[in-house]
């Protein structure tokens, strides 16, 4: 599959990449079709401020002038985007200056079945609880160990994703995706600032709920609120939505709010 | 300078490896002279502990081979040894079966300022604390940006390390050390079930200290415990012990405790 490294076909790093040695970096999963990127803006907003929070000094335009030209080589498929800053002497502390690593890695689009969009999919409990570290919460850095032992957790082909909780057992996301709930006609996501990745697909629904003028929560959600529930679906930037109908022994009907967002959001994935 | 990957010389891995993708590894920094390499079962002991922890089915005896080959072709030095669960498809799930990828590099060994070890150090208090993740604690996993946040607090070189506290403000380690306490003739070092790094010269410590017979405590530890104590040291496997002299307004002597053992680890880097 095509793969290029700062801007040039290329297939390998260097073992001194710091991306490697500390997890360093921040990457984007981008849905590409007929050339075209889903939610540029968004990718691109979410990376810069992840590239400011971390001090990685990226060349924005560029980043985005090679995502371009690279989906447009790509046609249809993923685009994978990872920033890295770059080789570093030993030791954490950071290069200066640094001269970040900038890949693009393309996959196909994933065929999910098409019943995880109809009927819903079932939410594996994970046991692995996101720690609280209000320094990297919302990005979408590449420590990801956490993400690795949760998906670790389920060999189950019936639960399309697992749900994450913090260390306190508040609803957080999925291990691929965020979470919405619908409760009484409001809509309710968890709030990201000590963990959890804020996804774009999640940006972009809050800004269409807000378009649509339904009353929105971003706040802490507990696992009785959940339950409770009239509601809930999951989000990511490259299936848009899924409802969920199953979490153990408690089953959701597919709802009408889920719907009409989905339709919004298979709309704009599908330009 | 030297570099091997999967036991061949050479400087580069995939873009596809997942110890870039989610830091899906683990690293050891070793002491190397003249051929031998220092505390190398302890190093391979914990290596093996954080491969059982993440499922990574290294081949353990072909790792510690490669390792001494590396060490006998360096000489002296630092050889930092990645290993890291290997390329996968895209997505969290851990490939079955995995094929780790077994990298070694290498490095001058650091001129540290003789006076680090004679008078000791400053501290310099950093303000990133350490998230608790039980999965993960003790671990010398590729996900570091803690470390690396906490490393680009400070650049005063008058600071040869920080100190770092958990979200709740107890006392766990330096950024790339591990930290002792004297309290009345009682060694006293973090415990390391919630978060922090188990180095290996912490194990050597606590083993010789035992057959010291000295009395030792490894559990929390209190940010006025630590402004209380009596001697405070740091350890890791290239120094050995430093003395802590200060801590913002706190002043420390060079205890007797500090120097018996420094003596002791001394002896055990230099064979």
């Amino acid at each position: 599959m095509l793969s290029w490294v700062n801007g040039a076909p290329g297939e390998q790093l260097s073992v001194r990449d710091r991306g490697l040695a500390y997890g360093d970096g921040l990457f984007e999963t981008i849905a590409v079709r007929g050339g075209q990127i889903a939610l540029l803006a968004r990718h691109m907003a979410r990376l810069a401020q992840g590239c400011q929070r971390l001090s990685i000094a990226l060349d924005m335009a560029l980043m985005q002038h090679e995502l371009q030209a690279f989906a447009a080589q790509l046609g249809d498929g993923v685009a994978k985007l990872t920033v890295t800053r770059g080789q570093g002497q030993r030791g954490y502390a950071p290069p200066q200056p640094c001269q970040p690593l900038r890949i693009l890695q393309a996959a196909p689009m994933p065929h999910y079945p098409a019943e995880h969009a109809e009927q819903g999919v079932r939410l594996f409990p994970c046991a692995t609880r996101l720690a609280e570290q209000p320094l990297l919460a919302g990005l979408k850095h590449l420590n990801r160990l956490e993400q690795v032992l949760a998906r670790a957790e389920w060999q189950d082909a019936d639960c399309a994703e697992g749900l994450m909780r913090d260390c306190t057992g508040r609803v957080i996301e999925g291990v691929y995706s965020n979470l919405f709930l619908v409760i009484g006609g409001r809509l309710l996501t968890a709030e990201l600032s000590r963990c959890g990745v804020a996804g774009v697909m999640r940006a972009e629904i809050l800004h269409q709920a807000e378009r649509l003028g339904l009353p929105i929560e971003s706040r802490d959600i507990s696992h009785d609120e959940l339950l409770a529930a009239d509601e809930v679906f999951l989000c990511n930037s490259l299936y848009g939505i899924w409802p969920v109908r199953a979490l153990q022994e408690r089953y959701w009907p597919v709802g009408p709010l889920t719907r009409k967002l989905q339709a919004i959001v298979r709309d704009l994935l599908s330009k």
